[in-house]
């Protein structure tokens, strides 16, 4: 009964609503920078010089952290029975934990831990799992509103984008033809195949351009200079479709707030459930405190200057 | 007869509308992936290991795409005659061949296919010839939505293109007049002509900057710098022209479809006839199965919603 | 007398208004090809085979376009009295042509054949002053419509640019002065003096990104990651002023035509006099005949569904 | 007593307003000139050989330069507590001194004149002393609206910003993992640690592309071809961000001007006061004379055809 009590209060603090909201919190602060921590140790952990001088150092970092996340991952995996989304749910217990197992979010936890097990148990020491830890940086997802953002607007603008990279293909593989044709018997270590042109159409057609492979012949830089005028509509079309998908994607999140306040200023007050509410819904679309008020602020002052009718309540304008 | 009822079929067929749409799709699906397969195989093929190792290969790749390619493009030519478009045309059946022989996508067509039959009846076995066979990636315009969209785009900015590439031009001129005017004498091997320094202006104003060729002298470091600051507006013109015209070209399609849409569900719901009329559009416009689901069901929504007039069914905006 | 209408034949040529429409347009193209004619010639006149092999033609091409345009220039300066809109004017025919003598475009025209002149009196034969004969492209400004968008586009957004080249010069002074604290120890022939560090900041902040000159200390490469971060920034601003602003420039354009053309239709038909306006305004306007029949056959359309309000002719939306 | 009307006096001038206009504006443009000529001075005494030869001339400026500034930054320490904004504080003289005294305006003016005190005092003469001395183009902030408006951009945009630079940051470790994992072996002299492959990461990522540092090995080219083609997405959304934020804030500085010229032509006509209130808030907001006159133009011009109500005063839009 204790257990089952202690794995309810487990869900409720992962959760972080209602009276455990401060508590919530302070844990997802506490991991976002335990996973910080980490990854900067991983990144620094990689510069020989440091790596032997404070080879204890980051050994301690990287045993204590995996003990944490190991921990974060089994109470996950035993409380999410306990979700509030579940409560009503048919599904047996153990099966709610497969399904949670295979969740992204849950993989993710997983393999954030696996290669520092495998290193300690297996006794295998490779830098290239060594490097793999640093997987542990998309846990960050679950806490980055901004994350969520960019993925949303590559769902919504998937098919564009489609559009576009399938032109950039395209583009790219003609490219990288007309080039291997013209400079491939002036240069043929640089230019020696179709797909070795294509570093360099790449590099070109993204307008980084490095310069360590360039045409030289009168031909192949026509060609090339032909290439770079493409570049810029290649550059343009991701660029308008991303920029504005991103802003609108940011504009809707502001919507949704307006909305909501719009909703429990209807009867002129606040309430404190209302507040509450309206706090929680801030935290979860990740605006600041600052813009949430603002929203609060102009929302009042709307109502008093009978922006919204006050018998519909819909906005007049 | 039977030929005749057979040419109609195949016409139908390619044309995939009413119940041949499921073996239309699937031809085109078919067709598609082979283009691809061939894209992959020749870039691959100039690979000089690979080519060795799996010469066999390629050729049976080759010979059998090529030849499924000359009977797609002779059923066509033999079929068009039947299509839906021309059933009261006036025009002969030969005339209707001639006409489409020329069309654009007969063409491509047979370019597609003639580098490899010139290679086998004439014996010749040329690099330019075999990556001539590229050509073929421009059959997918046929089943492409995105390069329509494109082509789109740049018929209806054409005139605002042929402006900023004009200024590019001009200032491409002067850019490369004053290089040459300021570098001449220090760099004769880099900036040894107009042409040649034409060469370090087209990569630097499309920010591009291989570093390759660069000014070395105080004086026309100076020139470049002033010549990099342009490149930005240089890139700014063109990038906000096709950007915004692609965008717009996405809102139209989907408008269309939006539009029809609103149309079949005037009377409050959707018969299967006009099902089938969305789902023949919906393929034709390219759209994904998802956004159209979900364009039926705002309609709907709004509809219940009294968006449009109960009379006159115009939508009240 | 007959001196004073031939100069006023010449005038209305130039103009190319009303009947001598036809004379006149044949004239800008006759003109506009001689140009670039010339910045091909003088171009390819810089390859030095070239100019050795075919030293005679380019010497008859210079020469005889120097004299068609000294011609046009004298013309031009002679017939400038009887323009259209000197009619009434109060001044007397030395001071028009004064005035007109120091106009923009008359300067242009004569910095067009001034170098040839030189070197053919003078007897001098300097390279520097062979290319400045390529100042006569910008006599195509006269012609060119794109061109005048763009110094209208600069003119509009001139106070928002110079913010942004006030901010990017600040930005510059900051990042080579950080560079030149850095680097100078190390690389001393490189980072020398805070203008050459400028060569580094310029090339950065623009995305050129060349390569010739880079930081290669930890401490050098961390700043100049920050900088190449700033860049970003730096290239978004005037980046996004002048794409809308060019973007806006065209649209105003448009709707200055739509206008004309709403208002020539009022009355339900086209006039051979109102269609002669709108050829004239189409033509003036650098729109396309397409894009001209597109609106006035939208503007028709428009009438017949109502969407001018029959009384007031205003714009029912 | 007459110190007490001198320090009124210095206040109203730095403050520049009623009849101090004038000579407010005059002193304002002294010190930007000479601010700038300073910038100049130091950015030329970094050239070695000019140091030499002018080495006189360029103390002299520095003497002086540094005398006015200090002069200017001990009046209005000293008059700080006579500002119209202190009229009615019922702070002590000290308290608003200590506090103007912390205000990031009076910490940059005290930078800008420290390092050559402590030149002259302590004898120090360290270059990087001597390059601090350029902390005094921040100076500059106190005058220019562009800074102002770029600093208000960052804080509208702040949430955005970060939200893209947390996106960028986990790119770029990605980005710098994978290419160290998959190069490091072959180069171990550019990929040796991942913080050294996050200099490749960084200069890739921005599209600036120096090409000191490339993978050259086929999997680290396909890898980081594949981050080019990222690159275009993290340019993308800044420059959405920024560039649409800019034009913002431009656009809602020229809207507080024209509501504020509305309020002033309410009642039909200019008075002098008014003309006084409208030009301060020009001189303030940073437009220019022209834009100001066209907005008070268009602003009379709307009136008189009725766009605003003639009851109410409200636009009728």
């Amino acid at each position: 009964m204790i257990l089952h009590r202690l794995r309810n209060y487990t869900a409720r603090v992962f959760e972080g609503n209602g009276k455990y909201r401060r508590i919530g919190r302070a844990l997802d602060v506490f991991l976002m920078s335990l996973i910080m921590v980490n990854v900067v140790a991983i990144v620094l952990e990689s510069v020989g010089p440091l790596a032997k001088q404070y080879h204890h150092e980051f050994l301690m970092i990287e045993l204590i952290s995996v003990g944490i996340f190991t921990l974060e991952y089994v109470l996950r995996l035993w409380s999410c029975v306990d979700k509030s989304v579940h409560k009503e749910s048919p599904l047996t217990n153990s099966k709610i934990r497969i399904k949670y197992f295979f969740s992204p979010l849950a993989l993710i936890d997983l393999i954030a831990i696996l290669p520092t097990i495998l290193m300690v148990f297996v006794s295998v020491d490779l830098r290239f799992l060594r490097v793999l830890r640093l997987m542990r940086i998309f846990k960050l997802t679950r806490y980055s509103r901004a994350m969520q953002l960019l993925l949303n607007s590559f769902k919504e603008e998937s098919s564009s984008l489609l559009a576009a990279f399938f032109i950039m293909a395209v583009v790219l593989i003609i490219a990288s033809c007309g080039i291997y044709l013209i400079e491939h018997d002036v240069q043929p270590d640089k230019f020696g195949s179709i797909p070795a042109a294509m570093w360099w159409a790449m590099v070109t057609l993204t307008t980084v351009g490095y310069g360590d492979v360039v045409p030289v012949t009168p031909l192949g830089r026509l060609f090339g200079g032909a290439i770079t005028l493409v570049s810029m509509g290649m550059v343009a079309i991701p660029t308008g479709l991303l920029a504005s998908s991103f802003s609108e994607q940011l504009r809707k999140r502001r919507q949704v707030f307006t909305d909501a306040v719009h909703e429990a200023v209807e009867d002129g007050h606040l309430s404190p459930v209302e507040e509450e509410h309206l706090e929680n819904l801030r935290y979860k679309l990740g605006l600041s405190q600052q813009e949430a008020n603002k929203a609060i602020h102009n929302e009042l002052k709307n109502r008093n200057r009978n922006l919204y009718c006050r018998h519909c309540g819909k906005r007049q304008d």
